[in-house]
């Protein structure tokens, strides 16, 4: 037994109590950008309903490229107007450097990822590059609101990081 | 007042009764791999508890690099050994195609994407391209367990999709 088998035994018991389909454009126009990290259940912090909000989430929460792919798909196609970024303390992203990270892959695999691990020393300041790669974006353009936020693991509570 | 607004008045509800904090690696050892859509709970639908598993998320739930990077962070750094990837019905990436996106990007904004928008017209052949471009990567090894599925919007039920 995996633990994906775990959870296809939960999704049972949830399937049985669903009350669907709900739209596809989100409800409340919103998108959020969050880390991927286990502890934030994204839905429950922010009191999001079921079609709601999209969430978009990846290492360290940054504004990717893919990221904004997303973003880009979310407001243009499904009329979202309002992003929330999401970073957190004591996150993965704090712990590695990206020459190190690279580097130990190549040595066991022989291949270096082309890609940046986009590891980050500061959170406030890794908020304020995602903020600012946001409003320097050509195509995600389409907000009205734009708020940064670190949530404390420890106490379950936002905090906002402002330009 | 912004819907953004209200979600931080809930914050402030859900960090009242919060506990923590949990530790940093996934205690269940699992990645997921889904759809933003504003339907997909992804702790309600797979039964997560908080701190068990990453969830990274994209427009379509698709390997894209940016998703391989994080489950690359994910597996080597954080020690998660299973991957459940999830697409769904009804989704949005079905609705167009790259071409006329970024077209219509360009015809507003003079600049055209240097990406891939990654919409795809049948859902279990995306599931597939997922599977294998995580199959293929050098970057993504170290998990014993990786399957895919299509959640059913209208049922809330998980279908697996084998290659």
């Amino acid at each position: 037994m995996t633990v994906t088998d775990d959870y296809l035994a939960n999704n049972a018991t949830y399937a049985s109590n669903f009350e669907g389909p709900l739209p596809l454009p989100p409800s409340k126009h919103v998108a959020v950008l969050a880390c991927m990290d286990a502890r934030i259940d994204v839905y429950r912090v922010l009191g999001i309903n079921e079609g709601e909000s999209h969430v978009i989430r990846n290492a360290g929460g940054v504004a990717s490229d893919d990221a904004i792919r997303s973003l880009a798909i979310s407001q243009r196609l499904l009329g979202t107007e309002e992003i929330i970024l999401i970073h957190h303390t004591d996150c993965g992203m704090l712990t590695f450097t990206d020459d190190e990270f690279k580097r130990s892959i190549q040595e066991e695999t022989g291949i270096k990822p082309p890609w940046a691990a986009e590891s980050f020393p500061d959170l406030a300041e890794d908020v304020r590059q995602s903020l600012r790669r946001l409003e320097n974006s050509p195509f995600v353009t389409k907000h009205t609101s734009l708020r940064g936020f670190i949530f404390d693991v420890a106490t379950g509570k936002l905090e906002e990081v402002t330009l």
